[in-house]
C-alpha cells in the first residue's frame, strides 16, 4: 500500500464523490423504524482521517446521522477491555451466513451468536458492558468513550431514534429473550436491550466517525493524543472481525471488492480502516438488500482501488 | 508489516516448529477415504518462500502430501482466467456459515454455492475449467499449471487417492447432482467430478506448495520468472476470498488469530499469504473438528504473531 | 372399532396399568420450570370416559397435575368459536417437523406458526382468545369453559406453576416477540403471554380431563348435558389436528403406534380420543426426549391395540 | 361413519364431479419431466371401490395416468413384508415439515429420511425391496404385486416416463448419493434409483387404482379374493402413515379438510381410504403448489364431507 499526498487524496476523494452523485437515491432508506425512514436519501459525505493527522473531507460530512450498528465497534472495544478473551466463550468469531437479525443460527448453536456484529452478538456485548450497572450509567460510559475517541464532546444520542428503536424492537427482544433462555444474558433482558437500543441511536457525522476509528488504523493508538486505546494485537483482531463479519452477509463481497476492514450501519454509514494509513467514514442513506449503504460501498470501492488501498 | 532477515526467519521457523512438536498427534487424521487415513499423524513441515527469492524450510518439507482443497486455489485461478467475473454468476463470494460439504445452503439458495472454496463451489469451478474438454485433458492442464507455478515438473497426482476419492465421493456426487438439477453444472456430473476428484489428489510437498502460491504474495507475478499469472487486482481478490472463506467455517477464527489469507486442505496442508513478503506452506496431518490442520494452524499463528505478519 | 362392556374395559385398563408399573420412573420429569421438577415420577393414572356415560379409572386418577399443553385444546376450541376459519390466516395446520419450541420455522415462514399446538401457535390462539380483554378476564373465561366441559367447579390454576412459567418463559417470550415483529400478535406481548402461561398452569386430574374432552369423541356434544360445544365437522377437524400435530415431533410415531387423535403435555398427561366411543386421559410424569409421557404413550398403545381402538 | 347405497353413492359421485368441472385447468400440470407436461389438464376421474364389492365410477376412469408417488404405497407394503419393523431403523415415521424433495432434513438427521413417502424415504424403501436383485427383477416383482392387487394384468410401466425420470432425476440422484454417504443405501445408487424411477412410471387408471388399494380399507384383505395382503394391524399402520405423511407438506391440511388417509402423486392421482368402507381414486392432472392434485383434493373433500366419511 502506498501513501498519497494530502492534495492527491483530496482530489481523489472529490472525484470519487462526484462520480457517485448520479446514483444517489438508488436503493431504499431503512424503514424498520419511522425515525430512520425520514432521512433525505440524497446525502453523501466522505471523510478520511490519516494517521499523520490530516483530515480530508468531501460532501455532507458535518451532518450527524444515526450510526446504528457502527456503534457495535465501540462497545466491542469496551467489552474486550472489560473481560478480554473471555468474551469469546459467549460470542463466536465466524461470519454468520445469514442476515443480521436471523434467529435460526441461535437455535442451531444453542444461544451463542456467531459474531459480535450481528444483532444477537452485539446484545451479548452490551450485557458484558453493563457489568451490573444500570443502562443509563452504561450508556453514559459508552457515549463518553466515543467522545474521547472522536475528541469531540458534541457527540449525542438521538432520543427520538432511541425511543423508536425501543418501541419497534420486537426482533431484537426475541433475540435477547432467546439467548437469555440459554443463559447467555446475565442481566435482565430489558437492561441489555436498553443499552443496545441507545448505542444504536448515537448520532455522529463523517468527520467525527473517521476520527473515532483512527486508532484501529494506527496499531491501537490515537495519533493526536498519543494515547493507547487497545494493544496492537487487539487492534488487528478487531480489524479481522470487521473484515470477516463487518458487513453482515455481504462481508465476503465487500472484502472482494474493497479489501478493507469495515463496519456498516443501517443509517447508511460505513467506516473502513486502511491499516497504517487512515480511517475512512462515508455516509449515504440508501441501502442494498443486505442492509449496507449502496452508494457508500461504491465510493469505498472506487477510493480503495484508485488509491491502491487494500490489505491484500 | 516488517521484513525479517533470512537468518532471523530461519531461527523463528525452527523455534516455532520445535515448540509445536509436543502437540503432534493431537486431533485426528482425515479418514473419509482410506488413503488419507494411512498418513503418519506426526509429520510437521514448514516452508516459507519470500518474494525476494529466499526459501526457508524446517521439518518434513520434502515429503509430498495430498493437497486436497488447496487445489481449489489453482482451479479458481484458471477459471477466473477463462471466464473472469462471469464466474460470480454461478458461485457466490460469501462465507458459508456451514461445514465444507453442507448441502443445506444449496437448497436455500437454489443451487448457487456460497463460495468457490466449499466443495460445491469448487465443483462448479471444475465445470468452468472443463470448458468442453474431457476430464483427462483438463486434469493435465491443471497439473501443468501447478507445475509451472511451483517450477517443478515432479508434481504428480496420486492415483490411489484419486481412485479412493472417486469410490467414496457420495456427498460430492450428491452436491453435483443437486446443482445440476438447478442447471448450475453444464457438463455431465461425472465429468465435473472427474476433474474435481483428481485435483484433490494432487500431491505436493511444503517447498513446492510455498513456491506455487508465491504469486499471490507478489501482486500476481512469479518473482523468479518475472512472469505474470494474474493481475494485481485479481491477486488481491483471490487473497480476499482466502481470508473470508479459505478455512471453511473456521475462517473467521483464523483471520482473528493469524490474520493472513490462507487455504487449508483435509490432507493437513495450509497455505498462507503475507502480501508483499512471502508465501507459507505448513503440513501436519491431524485436523480440528472443522477439518483444518490442528498443529498447522498453531504454527501459523505463532509465526505470524512473532514475525509481526498480519494484513491487519 | 368395537364397543367393550364396562367390565371388560375395567379389566383391560387395570391389566394395562399393572403391566406398565415396572417402567415407571424411566425417562425424566420436565425440569424447565422448578415447579414441574418437583413431581413424583412414579405416578400413573388412567381414566376412560365413554359416550354412554361410563367412567372407568385405574391408579392415580384423583390427583391433579399440570395439564400444560393439553390446555391448547381448550383455547383452540374457544378461538375457533370466536373467529372460525379466520384463525387459519394466522396459524397453519401442518405438522412442524421440529420441536415444540423451535423458532426456526417462524423465521422461514415469516411469523406464521405451523399449527396451533406448538408453542408459537398456541400463543397466537391466546392472542385471539384475549379479544381485547385483560388476561385476568380471559383466564377466567378459559377456566370457566374447562369447568363446564369437565362438569367440575374444582378445576383450578396452580399459581406457583403460573408464576414459575412467567419467570422462566424466555423462549416463549422470544417466540411472542418474534411473531409480534411480523405483525402476528395484536395484543401487547405480555398480555398474550399472560394468558398462555396461566392456561398451561391449569391443574386437573385424569377423571376431569377424560370428561372434559369427551365432546370430541361425541360429534361435538357433551353426552351427559346433551349440550353442543362445537359442530360435528369442527369436532372432526380438531381431532384431525390432534392426530397430525398433537404430539409435537412424535405425532407420526403416535399415529402409527396408537392410531388415535391425542394431545400431550409436558406435565405427563395425554388425552386421546376414540371417535364415537370414548375419551381417555392418562398421566405419568416422566417424558420421552420429544416431551411426551413415556409410560403414558405405552399405556395408550397397549390399550388401543388390545381394545381394537384405532381410527384407521 | 355410515354406509351409502350404491345408488346414493353414484349420485353423490356424479354430483361432486359435475360441481368440480368449472375448476378443471386451475393450477399447473407437473413439468419437471417433459413426459408429464404433455398431459391434458382437463381430465377428471373418480372411482370408488367398496369392501362389499361394488365399483362406482364417474368421468375419466379408464384412462391410465402416471401414478408417480402413489406407487410408494405398494413398495412400502412389499418392504414391510420383507423386513418388517426393521425398516424403521432406516426410515422415520414423522411428517417432514418440508417439501417432498428436500435434502435439508437429511443433513440435519444424518441420512435418515423422515418418512417413507418423501422421495428420500421411498428410495430407501426401494433399496430394501431390491434385496440383492437386479432392478429389472425387482421392477417385475413390484409390477406383479400391483397387478395382483388390482386384479388386472394390463397394468404397465410407461417406458417413456421411466426414461424421462431417469434422464431428469438429478435431485433424486442427489438424495440417493447423500444417503449412501451416510450408509443408508446398501445397493449401488443406480440400482436403487432404477427401481425408484420405474415404480414412479407405473400407469394405472382410477378403476384399477381404487381396486388395488381396497385391502387398506378392509383390514389388510382383498375382499373379492378373500386373500390377506397384510395383517389388520399393518393395514392400520400404513393408513396412519398415509394420514400424517401422504400429502407431503399439505398432509395436515388434507387431514383437516378431508379426514381420510391418502396418498397423492404428481401425476395428479390421489388414493384415499375409508376404513371399513371403501377405497377412492381420483385423478385430475393440475397441481397445488405442494404438488397434489388441485381439483382431486376438492373432489375428495366434497365427497368425504357429504358422505359423512371421516376417520375422525
Amino acid at each position: 500500500m502506498k501513501s498519497l499526498s494530502c492534495k492527491d487524496l483530496q482530489e481523489l476523494v472529490d472525484l470519487v464523490r462526484r462520480e457517485a452523485l448520479p446514483r444517489l437515491g438508488e436503493g431504499r432508506v431503512a424503514d424498520y423504524i419511522p425515525e430512520l425512514a425520514k432521512v433525505d436519501p440524497n446525502k453523501l459525505g466522505i471523510a478520511v482521517a490519516t494517521v499523520e493527522g490530516d483530515l480530508i473531507t468531501s460532501g455532507d460530512v458535518e451532518e450527524p446521522f444515526s450510526i446504528q450498528s457502527i456503534s457495535k465497534l465501540f462497545t466491542l472495544t469496551l467489552a474486550l477491555g472489560k473481560v478480554g478473551d473471555e468474551l469469546w466463550e459467549r460470542v463466536g468469531r465466524e461470519p454468520s451466513g445469514t442476515s443480521f437479525n436471523s434467529i435460526v443460527q441461535l437455535e442451531h448453536e444453542r444461544g451463542i451468536p456467531r459474531n459480535p456484529f450481528i444483532n444477537a452478538g452485539a446484545i451479548v456485548v452490551c450485557d458484558v458492558v453493563l457489568a451490573g450497572h444500570q443502562p443509563r450509567e452504561a450508556i453514559g460510559h459508552v457515549l463518553q468513550f466515543v467522545r474521547f475517541l472522536a475528541d469531540d464532546e458534541t457527540v449525542l444520542i438521538d432520543p427520538a431514534v432511541a425511543r423508536s428503536e425501543t418501541e419497534h424492537g420486537y426482533r431484537n427482544r426475541a433475540l435477547a429473550n432467546y439467548m437469555r433462555a440459554f443463559g447467555n444474558l446475565l442481566h435482565p433482558v430489558d437492561l441489555a436491550l436498553g443499552l443496545y437500543f441507545h448505542q444504536c441511536a448515537i448520532a455522529m457525522n463523517c468527520r467525527q466517525l473517521a476520527r473515532a476509528c483512527l486508532f484501529l488504523a494506527n496499531g491501537g493508538r490515537i495519533p493526536a493524543a498519543n494515547a493507547s486505546v487497545v494493544s496492537r494485537l487487539r487492534a488487528r483482531r478487531i480489524n479481522a472481525l470487521m473484515l470477516t463479519c463487518g458487513q453482515y452477509d455481504a462481508s465476503g463481497d465487500f472484502a472482494f471488492r474493497v479489501g478493507l476492514p469495515s463496519k456498516s450501519g443501517v443509517g447508511g454509514g460505513i467506516v473502513a480502516i486502511v491499516p497504517g494509513f487512515a480511517s475512512i467514514a462515508v455516509w449515504s442513506p440508501t441501502l442494498t438488500p443486505e442492509g449496507n449503504s449502496l452508494v457508500g460501498t461504491q465510493v469505498l470501492e472506487q477510493l480503495a482501488v484508485r488509491a491502491g488501498w487494500s490489505v491484500f
